[in-house]
């Protein structure tokens, strides 16, 4: 029969095999699945978040909102944030008071938060607890809790002052006290925090969850560590997709037009700064019209600024998004990126002279690129670092300053650098 | 006391500590430590792997193997693997022979396998076992293994025939028998599989650990959860640094020389590439002579094909890392980037022959460059996404083909529609 069949499959093998029925067999699967069995689905197909409204408002609004109420709350808040203020509130209504409650105090919070992916089905329990009384409790909420591994101790104020593991937790007699065994230092996060943040955390500690508190130090949530891969998923295919200047990466393309309609805003902006390098060309033009061979060097010498403005940026980003960009002074990161730049300049602007000297032979010409590389190596290199920290300073996303903006900029500059020298030793070159 | 004080920090902060030592203070904390005591911190300085070969050195030779013999096998062969093959084996040979023997065979494995980065500490019972022995099992495994929260449950030959949550174990009555409780349908990697396709298993399927057979089907190890984050940020970072064409963007670079060393290699390879471009503008500076006014568009030419061959370059390569690139045909993506490249193209240069018109009145010239820009878009594009699919079906990291090489290589298709164009339709121009 179907039902034993779908059920041998793993959740996300439901989700997979869900997602790829047409419309009529998905209408036949809300009769066969309880709202319980669909809840399990539903939570499985967060890499389609895209899908999430469209499927959510082809299913009867009573079953929808039961199937809400069994998915954990974070999973559920998920899936509602992606329609209308007036549809989420419809489907709050017709939901259990307290599953409704718990999720739209998720929805509350600033998206990229703590708050915004910790989920409220946690195990909390009192210090002076035992250790059979907490099994017992463990036994009625595992089947509802999203991990049951981290049990987290609170006061009459729910503050949060323990925390001991289901492996702490079994080694030790029935009848110890949990005041006795648990840990009182316990690593929280704030729900304010920044997603990276508690994701660098629990990277770094190797938790399987961290408990997410107010601003009363009281214990609100949990965010469990198959969320947290979740997000350095987006957080590391965001900088990626903003070094390449794609909006999302990630989000799938069924056409040419939905790709070209991500990726125009970025060219048309990119094109308006390659008509401002033109112009800039254009102010030398009279020097271009004495020595065209000028011309022959503008890709390689703009190309260079460019890689290594790339390069430079690339280093800053990541140091800033692993959490290292904090413990040195900016000063003192130029300054080394300055030597960086000085150094690979003037060992490309060597090769480049003479190369130049060999092939063409002309002396002037040689020395004019080679000191052209070396100069615009290293201003290239200073700003491909120094804008993303000044950003992060400013609290602006650093990866914004994406890989094309910077090689634009270093185009400019190389081309300013280049043809003003050239106009400068005009007398050299002819 | 300092001993008190140092254990009250989470392993993590007492490496942190450690690292921040000088060498007599370190050696200092050799004496007060036990082996085990060490192993626990030296298990927590992943993120600084090029100091385990010098710190394992100070260290005297029998406190060193002691300490990987109290550490997880995985990371004592992490830490081995930094060295040479003498040094491997004469730690190995004062070592306890079973330790010896588990890190040795973890040591066999081929670098970014499965095998390569699961450990040996898993916990393993049988399906005749009850609710209850399993527990009494667990209590005395859970100070060794490193994770208790999975049991896998191998018949005699040790094949993988079950799996079950501690989650599971503890819901059941004390005589339940494992096998009436486990689930059967066990999912495994084999210790050759890739270490990406690994993780993104882990990822979709939310496991906390995920057990390793070999080719005969037995289990041979366990990969756990905080391994595979650092594996997703490990090729994350590779990804993100063969896009912006540095060797390794995460590793700290203590002084300008050492990050100027990582960055010229790459930075030659560009320069030789971009000197190729100068000689093909070169083969057309009669055409330049004649109209000087050309050189102006050549960065925006040829910086629109790179950026649209590294946006085209970033999508296929992160289809390719999430594992979506295998489900659709080369020609259908191909075709379809096609398409976007003749949208944008089309689009960009209708924008362009506009600004052109207006800025300089000259309608040939816009016609040119707009018509340039249509071509070149759509080469670059077809390029950006072609490259990396091919590579990836040879079996080649498509990663490598860097942004600034697709880039390179789009430069030069630009210059050679552009100046093609331009000499073919020269009367038009003067
Ligand atoms: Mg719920
Ligand atoms: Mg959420
Ligand atoms: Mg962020
Ligand atoms: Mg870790
Ligand atoms: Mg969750
Ligand atoms: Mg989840
Ligand atoms: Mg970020
Ligand atoms: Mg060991
Ligand atoms: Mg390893
Ligand atoms: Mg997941
Ligand atoms: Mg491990
Ligand atoms: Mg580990
Ligand atoms: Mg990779």
């Amino acid at each position: 029969e179907f039902r034993s069949l779908f059920f041998e499959l793993h959740p996300y093998d439901q989700a997979k095999f869900f997602l790829k029925l047409d419309q009529p067999d998905r209408m036949l699967l809300y009769q066969i699945l309880s709202p319980e069995e669909m809840a399990n689905v539903f939570e499985n197909i967060r890499d389609d978040k895209n899908r999430y409204k469209s499927l959510l408002e082809e299913m009867h609004p009573a079953f929808a909102a039961k199937m809400m109420e069994y998915m954990y709350a974070d999973d559920a808040a998920d899936v509602l944030s992606e329609l209308t203020k007036e549809k989420i509130s419809s489907y709050l209504t017709i939901m259990d008071a307290q599953a409704a409650k718990s999720i739209s105090e998720l929805l509350d919070y600033e998206q990229f938060t703590a708050g915004s992916i910790m989920t409220t089905e946690f195990v909390a329990i009192n210090a002076n607890y035992t250790v059979r009384s907490t099994m017992d409790l463990l036994r009625k909420e595992a089947p509802d809790a999203e991990t049951i591994y981290y049990l987290y101790v609170i006061d009459e104020e729910k503050h949060l002052v323990g925390v001991l593991s289901l492996r702490d937790l079994i080694v030790h007699e029935d009848d110890t006290l949990i005041a006795d065994i648990m840990k009182k230092k316990v690593y929280s996060v704030s729900v304010a925090d920044d997603q990276e943040e508690v994701a660098r955390k629990m990277k770094d500690y190797n938790f399987l969850a961290l408990p997410v508190v107010d601003f009363q130090h009281r214990l609100v949530g949990i965010i469990t560590v198959d969320d947290i891969i979740d997000v350095l998923d987006e957080e590391a295919s965001d900088d990626y997709s903003k070094l390449a200047a794609v909006s999302d990466v990630d989000s799938y393309d069924p056409n040419a037009v939905s790709a070209a309609k991500k990726r125009l805003p970025w060219l048309i902006i990119l094109l308006f700064l390659g008509m401002f390098t033109a112009g800039l060309i254009g102010q030398f033009e009279e020097t271009l019209n004495k020595v065209a061979t000028l011309a022959l060097f503008i890709p390689l010498i703009a190309g260079m600024a460019g890689n290594t403005g790339t390069q430079a940026l690339a280093v800053a980003v990541r140091r800033i998004a692993t959490g290292e960009g904090t413990s040195e002074r900016v000063w003192k990161i130029i300054l080394k990126e300055a030597g960086t730049g000085l150094i690979t300049g003037t060992v490309c602007g060597i090769v480049v002279a003479l190369t130049i000297f060999i092939w063409k032979q002309k002396f002037f010409l040689g020395l004019l690129v080679g000191l052209s590389i070396l100069s615009t190596l290293t201003v290239a290199t200073i700003a491909g670092a120094f804008v993303p920290l000044v950003m992060h300073r400013l609290r602006i996303d650093p990866a914004v300053a994406s890989g094309p903006f910077i090689t634009t900029i270093n185009d400019m500059i190389s081309i300013l650098i280049y043809f003003g020298m050239a106009t400068l030793f005009m007398n050299y070159l002819l």
